[in-house]
């Protein structure tokens, strides 16, 4: 069997039972290193599971996903993946591999932040859809997030939006050299994405986000507990100004606040607001939400 | 500490570590039985974790709050909701009410349907917002979902239908004789959800459903393993003409496809087609997907 186990948010206690029965049961495990970042260190991982994990990074899974697969229809064999299997294409294209190998395959789900952004209070069967925001360069600022939010905006629907996560790139110079050579990971924060997103408006001038009056909520490590999760509501340019270091450590995610509020969203939100009266006052004056 | 905790989708081993640490260290464990429907007996439940779970119906949850969250600021006590707890309202009101009154409280993050749908090989952040689909009468026929369906489709985005559950309900004689005598539960099939999407669009006309162009997918017991687990795909109608039992137990869901539709998501849900060529040259013609 080949199983694609979700490990869920945060740590080495978020998997399942399912999945940790997976992993004992498997001989060899791989660990997933890129789509998403895994917030505790492989070897804690190992402790908890006893057992040894192979990193398996984009090329592997990718390229070489029939070394991952070897034996797998005679023996279990494991991929972990942060969050949920199936976000991310990468994960989709290894089981129609495992398909086209007939090799039995199973799928153990576990929370992913495409459902745990619940946790800023706005409701879920609200959200549009998902978009994704890179880092800007000073040459290349690919903006068709703009037009993914703009409709979603248009229909009164919040916005997911993803941050970029740069993991093994390499340096222009490495790279035309042919060197191996990787930089260190990089995350992007809530102020930088604010600012490209504020940017991006100023290129664009639809009027789709306003630094003033359009209200959003900083989500980071959700499902980490109180010692690592941080939710932060505000207008655009009170999380831009907002200290960086409240918002703790990577991932960081953004959600844009749609018009279709509700006033239980609101007071929900509210305790992570940065500034309660200008969170209440906006919803109330420019989202027309029905609050006392 | 109050604790609420996702389950997941589908038995008692799909809790994650942490969340049966803290069922663990509870004194008292309530356990939500009306926003979904647990897929396996309370007394699985009970051998697996330990311990004795109390049942907590929508009024208890709702209006007897206070009684749920005794003590919980000196002791462990914890709420079980299956699915993700953010996938109802109910637990955020709760979690407001802990909070007024002072009580510590981390919510448990699991896998529900609001990200397990990508198993049906559609992709998560291609998805607009979630309608719910409620058993129609004869006299009441609530259509609102059909306007969101039409915003989804006018974006090109999937749509999931959460499909009706009907739990501790009463007759209109035993509601009017105030008799808390409660009917059998009822759970909406894919075929009645279909003929009830059919029927809305027979009335409404305006041409976002239709029986033999629209695709959808067919969800059950997502997350249930092969022996429970199925995901049908095809056209509107010949998931209507699809024998019923072929779509397993309860519960159902539908996504509804979007044009927006990659080839990637059209050969990932072939596997599951009803009709293997039908789904491919809909997908080729219809729906304008670049297929080989």
């Amino acid at each position: 069997m080949f199983y694609v186990i979700g490990l869920g948010l945060s740590d080495e206690k978020d998997i399942t039972i399912r999945g940790l029965e997976a992993i004992k049961s498997s001989t060899r495990v791989y660990l997933e290193a890129y789509t998403s970042i895994l917030m505790i260190e492989k070897e804690r991982l190992e402790a908890f599971y006893e057992k040894t994990l192979i990193l398996a990074d984009r090329d592997m899974v990718e390229t070489q996903s029939d070394e991952i697969l070897e034996n797998a229809a005679t023996e279990d064999v494991s991929l972990l993946v942060v969050g949920d299997p199936f976000g991310a294409t990468t994960h989709t294209d290894i089981i129609l591999r495992a398909r086209a190998l007939k090799i039995p395959t199973r799928v153990i789900h576990n929370a992913s932040i495409m459902n745990a952004m619940g946790a800023c209070g706005l409701q879920l069967y609200n959200f549009g859809q998902t978009v994704s925001l890179v880092f800007f360069t000073e040459s290349w600022k690919p903006d068709s997030f703009y037009d993914r939010i703009k409709e979603n905006v248009g229909l009164g629907m919040h916005t997911l939006v993803l941050l970029d996560i740069k993991v093994k790139e390499q340096s222009e110079e490495n790279l035309a050299r042919g060197r191996k050579i990787y930089e260190p990971p990089r995350y992007m924060s809530i102020p930088t994405a604010v600012a490209q997103l504020i940017e991006t408006e100023g290129t664009r001038q639809e009027g789709i986000l306003n630094p003033d009056t359009t209200l959003a909520i900083a989500l980071s490590r959700v499902g980490g507990g109180v010692e690592n999760e941080r939710i932060v509501a505000g207008t655009l340019r009170e999380l831009l100004t907002y200290p960086a270091e409240g918002y703790g450590e990577p991932l960081h995610s953004l959600v844009i606040v749609g018009k279709r509020l509700h006033h239980l969203e609101v007071d929900y939100a509210e305790a992570y607001a940065i500034n309660g009266k200008s969170w209440r006052d906006t919803a109330k004056d420019v989202y027309q939400c029905a609050l006392d």
